[in-house]
């Protein structure tokens, strides 16, 4: 097995990137527009020049460093992730693959490559939706999902809306919808990102490469009952909510298993109201993360929850089920899974077919171009907090595999 | 039946009180020492003054009224309750004990009866715990159950300490140990209360005299799993705090059925870490209140809460309980006991011997005198809500169960 990335350069581009952040003892805080945010920026730029790229922010602030193909005919490949991170976060999120791109780019600089077909990094903004909710908004504003008025109504933690943050950045929030890709601008989008769950590490395997990404829902459950005094309201006379929702929770677990390995159910949110030690609760709400590869099974499973809820309001309690996000499975193309797989092979990798369980700018972007996506191990599985790793030598294979395959589909 | 108590003086007097409220459409809100307790103080001083009384504020703002025996060797009778709120409660909790004694003290001027034994209305600071935490703060410092540094850790939502509140309120915080009761200053005390639950409407009962209070333990349970992405973890793989909480929970209610009729168990609060909608939890916390009127079976639910938290930490959960309060239950006199339920009959009231699920002044005032606690239907069963209700007549005619008793016990 015959490596290509430079994994003494990789790392240094993941730990220098990592000192921009609002948390430096606690973790990655490099929230979208934020002081942090523009120097990250500031220093893939750099190293986007440095490796011999054209560099452009768009009309949003995502960069794309292009290398321009000899034949300007074809349409070139887009290799990057996203810059934004969650709230003391980790270093490996959404940085792990613009530094792939920018590490193949450095290699065809190094192997003196010229190819026929473009190729052009990008780093984009608001994946994590850690700054103005939501997710995905960097992708989501470049395939044209994203309605103009959303920019004045999207807002931050501290009221400010994103067209706000984006004057404050030095962007034109009218111009925002210059940022959406003309049709057939690139040829195909391959991205790399961390797994962040514990497959790829329990298995000992090196990369994942992803064939769909799961279907999401979520449902918010809310349980209404009556409140009343711990002391003085015998059990027979209670209404008490979370009594009521204990005995839903108790059966959502089980359900997933019926449907397929993959599938996942989880409860992540959870509120008792009035929430006094000695009151009995009249009202829990809960949140309901279903996914799974197979949309039938996310609505099999939509439809147990409602029926569980419905089967527990007895006994003077009521329930309500809202779905509050609903996303079909997405299929990535099946010619680069292949491409993807053939290079993995050829480096002599341990490798799986993985099905995604969260959701990525490829995701997004798979809607109007050829889309590819690899993960590299997660150590412990462990994402979104200050302890997430992957060993600089297993993100450097992954990024063999992303360099590889684009040296292919440009003709270098 | 005949009735003694006046009820459209009664109504007014309920009335007129909750008018000093801070949250004037919505509920009574009246904490300790604030603009509106001042106030309140004010219209009850007004009125022992108006029924003959001899006023006085002790050293912490508790506010007694006494009709001098004509024995002065004959300790005199304490009567009355709470007059602060919690935030947004109702109009009856406490202020309805005060108006017993104050009624009480309307009609020994009205019959012109002149006892021979003393007779003293109190309005108790600070039962509710809403401002200072903790609760019971009146009668636990009349008693001398509270430290003197208390009064400076003892602090608001807004960082104010009782020691400074007392001083805004004109008073000397130095001086609160002087609040203390002199040993056999009162022969005895009567307290009236409504019910706060739904036993003496559902019945169709007038009232209910209580011979002993329940005795209280309050656990704090802790869960501790692991933190995951909800999309990347397969089910196999988690350490689902949530789910092992809810194995634990589905587990309590089924608790107080087997000791007694009167046991309850509360799971009022309860949280879930770090919370996001796609994070496993990693963190579950929640209280588990627990009451019957013997300690043995306070003590057996305590140890099966430890069993089944015990047995539902495997596979990579670990669990505390922690013990947060722990009160035995309290024995009222049997012979005040004996005494309102002679009365009560009396009167030609339908009456019923209760166990208190709720703590009230009398359990702590019972610690150092000969205690009677009466309950008035409460409507519904609602407490610490606007709703809050008892019919006047109601009120009256548990206000006679009183007048008449402290009739017989002053010789009057």
């Amino acid at each position: 097995m015959t490596g290509y990335a430079d994994t003494r350069r990789v790392a240094d581009l993941i730990e220098d990137l990592d000192q921009f952040t609002a948390t430096p003892e606690n973790g990655t805080t490099r929230l979208t527009y934020s002081a942090e945010y523009a120097a990250a920026r500031d220093f893939i730029i750099t190293h986007m020049l440095r490796a011999g790229l054209e560099v452009r922010q768009d009309a949003i602030g995502n960069i794309f460093g292009r290398l321009a193909g000899s034949n300007p005919d074809l349409a070139p490949v887009l290799v990057g992730s996203h810059l934004d991170s969650v709230p003391n976060g980790g270093r490996f999120d959404g940085p792990a693959g613009i530094i792939a791109g920018l590490e193949t780019a450095y290699l065809f600089r190094d192997l003196r490559l010229t190819p026929e077909r473009g190729l052009e990094v990008v780093a984009m903004i608001e994946e994590e939706g850690a700054r103005f909710g939501g997710g995905l908004l960097g992708s989501r504003m470049l395939t044209g999902r994203v309605a103009p008025a959303d920019l004045v109504e999207l807002t931050d933690d501290h009221g400010v809306s994103m067209a706000d943050a984006m004057e404050g950045y030095g962007l034109d929030p009218q111009k925002a919808v210059q940022a959406v890709l003309a049709p057939n601008a690139y040829h195909s989008f391959l991205e790399l990102h961390i797994e962040q769950g514990p497959v790829l590490e329990d298995a000992c395997q090196d990369v994942a490469i992803v064939d769909r990404i799961v279907g999401i829902a979520q449902l918010k459950v809310t349980i209404w009952g009556r409140a009343g005094h711990a002391g003085t309201t015998p059990m027979h006379a209670r209404r008490d909510a979370l009594t009521g929702a204990v005995a839903i929770l108790s059966q959502l677990s089980g359900l997933p298993v019926q449907t397929s390995k993959e599938a996942v159910l989880t409860v992540g949110k959870l509120e008792v109201l009035p929430g006094g030690a000695n009151v009995i609760p009249d009202l829990v709400n809960f949140t309901v993360d279903l996914r799974a590869p197979l949309a039938k099974d996310i609505d099999w499973m939509i439809s147990c929850v409602r029926d569980i809820v419905g089967s527990a309001c007895t006994g003077g309690l009521t329930g309500d089920v809202e779905e509050m996000l609903y996303a079909k499975p997405t299929m990535l193309s099946p010619d680069l899974h292949r491409c993807l797989t053939t290079n993995a092979r050829a480096l002599g990798l341990k490798y799986r077919t993985m099905v995604s369980g969260a959701g990525h700018d490829a995701m997004i972007i798979s809607a109007v171009m050829p889309t590819g996506l690899i993960f590299v191990p997660s150590r412990d599985g462990i994402s979104h907090a200050p302890e997430e790793w992957t060993d600089y030598a297993q993100l450097a294979r992954g990024i063999d595999v992303i360099f590889t395959t684009i040296r292919d589909m440009t003709g270098a």
